[in-house]
């Protein structure tokens, strides 16, 4: 008998009706009987949240000037895990396992009152791990977490992944089960290269790097709050059998001491939600590309990728820089509004770019990476339009165009079709 | 200015969607207005309760021998009034009348932990009477409380006017007004009788009475509250234009003493859910009736209505009683199987009749008013097979054919139609 803590998590398709909340019950029973002291995090049955979410907007959350309103949408949209949360309770009973549904009063989880999108401050874990300790499974509905004061907060939309994790780190489970629509994380997306390897492990600094570059299996603050507290998380398919999931099953995210091979390059991650905003003949003067970033930041839109270059004449400079696509708009408007102040010539805004990225903890210690990058997309005929750098991370902006192309040219080009 | 405490109460068709959640708004809003404290309790939306209760039943909470199931059922159940009292939160905000949400486990709303059909046990004011005072609306769910240790418990079909009724007696307000699809109680049911008149006042034991007797109009669990209490409670129609309900508006039920003019009847009610068993040839001998009436006590079969009469032969006795329909098979069932040990003749069952009642604090003060019923229904041609009675009612059970003859004879003979 295994006799340690598990925490299994389970989202909105994978309990959409009763037959589906059985097949989770039937999972959990599987791990129960390999003698793991388990406790599910659950999320709202596909579509009750986008129900709710509807109703809160015709009774006029989103009026001007109403923010304190986001208290009463926490109080409405929670509802929807507590209802699959007493479910799953009462099937699992009813095969036989003793269960028992946490809401996040009742554990309590504690969070600050940022409403909407509240962070978890305090899960104390003697509530749970009590029952889990004494052979009954907690079934908890995620995504919640109450303030100090006793009102209901939600942790924001993917917040269930958080939940889990939270709740993995407070009660010292061995491991926290992320069962997702995918059977793992991939060198790539398989839909574009169908070559793409399930990893057995990843790290979670390349998992952070992974999901906020597209690759969406997992909520990026769940990886962040994973590796703070040093959870191992696995990903795998709600399609997995009961009684099936063995070590080699779906992809476990966890430290990079604990993968023994280490490879250059782990994956290959695009994203087609950036628009490239381009700025001819800018002063290069000092101060200019701070006025240009502050009016940005002051209006919330984020820049990932920044480039700059001389222009034809020597005292002007292009710039290039990206945004998300939703915010390509706003960012146009507020160039405009700069524009007179600084000066530059004129400004330009191109949605139709893709950013390609390739991730592995290895670049740390391997020179050359970005050299065979620029060469298999050169030789591929993919132009590179801007290129920025992490520790573990070189990502290109690209003609959308050629985002299937060059994920292939990389995928190949790293050997990753056969890790 | 008012400036006392009031608490308002919506059923699930008075807040079935965002634009009937508005008009309970604006009820609510020309309440504060008036310079009320105001507690307003609601259902869960129309539909959503029997939507989730058929979630349960397929979960298996009705599996045989899983009691313990109901601590979940309750879970899931209680989400449905949660969503409605943050919508109307959130209503009332938008439309500038400062409130806020509470579950049952937020004020506290303390019950015993008789999961589905739990009794309220104390409710703490001092969350509700600091908030109210100082000019927030408090919008509660009903039909919901806790347990002592924390577990969510619900009240029962029917029971946010329990809710309603309790809230109001523990924060002292002057009335609870409960909202509702008539628009008062009347002196019998209008569809039958047109000149059916609204009763401006009625007493508690005589709504007992009424609702005990078929009439629907409010729960018996939440007069008998009111009762206990001496809480004013008014029924009125939630199509009542805002601002509009006055002193006249309703029905006022309250203590007998409050009510001015007395009447002899107040009312007519009738319940077509009854089925007479009649036992012929019974032992005249001593505990017959004991053994009879404990089979169908242990069978938690409620008898209401008793009579015996001596049959053709001397040593042998008639008796004929009367039980839900609902139950009618059962007991049959029972009357078979205590026939072997008690010997009686023969057993039928008539699910075919009706229970007529008039109902009057009055009757304690004058005689006669049997006698003029007996006779209003003689000469109707109407049969009257069994007759019981109480301190403030008359009860005749007939033939249902003549339910709606009989229901008009009697509300002309006690003059209901000039009230």
């Amino acid at each position: 008998m295994v006799e340690s803590r598990l925490v299994m998590k389970f989202g909105g398709t994978s309990v959409a009706d009763i037959e589906r909340i059985r097949r989770v019950g039937r999972l959990v029973e599987a791990e129960v009987a390999r003698g793991h002291r388990v406790a599910v995090v659950v999320s709202a049955m596909a579509g009750k949240t986008n129900e709710m979410v509807a109703w809160t907007d015709a009774a006029g959350r989103a009026a001007p000037g109403l923010p304190e309103s986001d208290d009463e949408y926490d109080v409405v949209v929670a509802s929807g895990e507590q209802v699959t949360a007493g479910l799953l309770a009462m099937v699992l009973r009813n095969m036989g396992v003793p269960a028992k549904s946490f809401l996040g009063w009742q554990i309590p989880i504690i969070t600050d009152d940022a409403h909407g999108k509240a962070r978890i401050e305090d899960i104390p874990p003697e509530n749970l791990t009590a029952l889990m300790d004494a052979g009954t499974v907690a079934v908890i509905a995620g995504f919640q977490g109450r303030t100090p004061e006793g009102r209901i907060t939600t942790l924001g939309r993917g917040g269930s992944d958080t939940s889990a994790v939270a709740i993995a780190a407070a009660v010292g489970a061995i491991r926290c089960d992320i069962y997702t629509d995918v059977d793992g994380v991939y060198t790539t997306d398989p839909r574009i290269e169908k070559r793409a390897k399930r990893l057995a492990r990843i790290s979670y600094e390349e998992m952070l790097e992974m999901a906020s570059l597209g690759a969406k299996v997992l909520q990026t603050r769940s990886v962040e709050l994973a590796m703070a507290h040093r959870v191992p998380v696995r990903v795998l398919s709600s399609f997995t059998e009961p009684g099936e999931a063995s070590a080699d099953t779906g992809t476990i995210v966890c430290d990079e001491e604990e993968i023994m091979e280490k490879r250059i390059v782990s994956g290959v991650a695009f994203s087609r939600d950036e628009a490239k905003v381009t700025l001819f003949g800018l002063p290069d003067t000092p101060g200019v590309s701070s006025r240009i970033f502050s009016a940005l930041a002051e209006a919330h839109v984020n820049v990932d990728m920044i480039v700059q270059s001389k222009a034809r004449t020597a005292d002007h400079a292009n710039m290039a820089f990206t945004v998300g696509r939703r915010d390509a708009d706003r960012a146009l408007e507020i160039m405009r509004e700069v524009q007179k102040d600084i000066g530059f010539e004129e400004v330009a805004v191109d949605a139709d770019v893709a950013k390609v990225s390739v991730v592995g903890v290895g670049m740390r210690s391997h020179v050359g990476v970005a050299q065979s990058m620029f060469k298999a997309l050169a030789e591929k005929g993919v132009n590179i339009q801007v290129i920025s750098t992490s520790e573990i991370k070189i990502s290109v902006l690209i003609d959308a165009a050629y985002t299937e192309l060059a994920v292939r040219a990389l995928h190949a080009a790293y050997g990753l079709d056969q890790v």
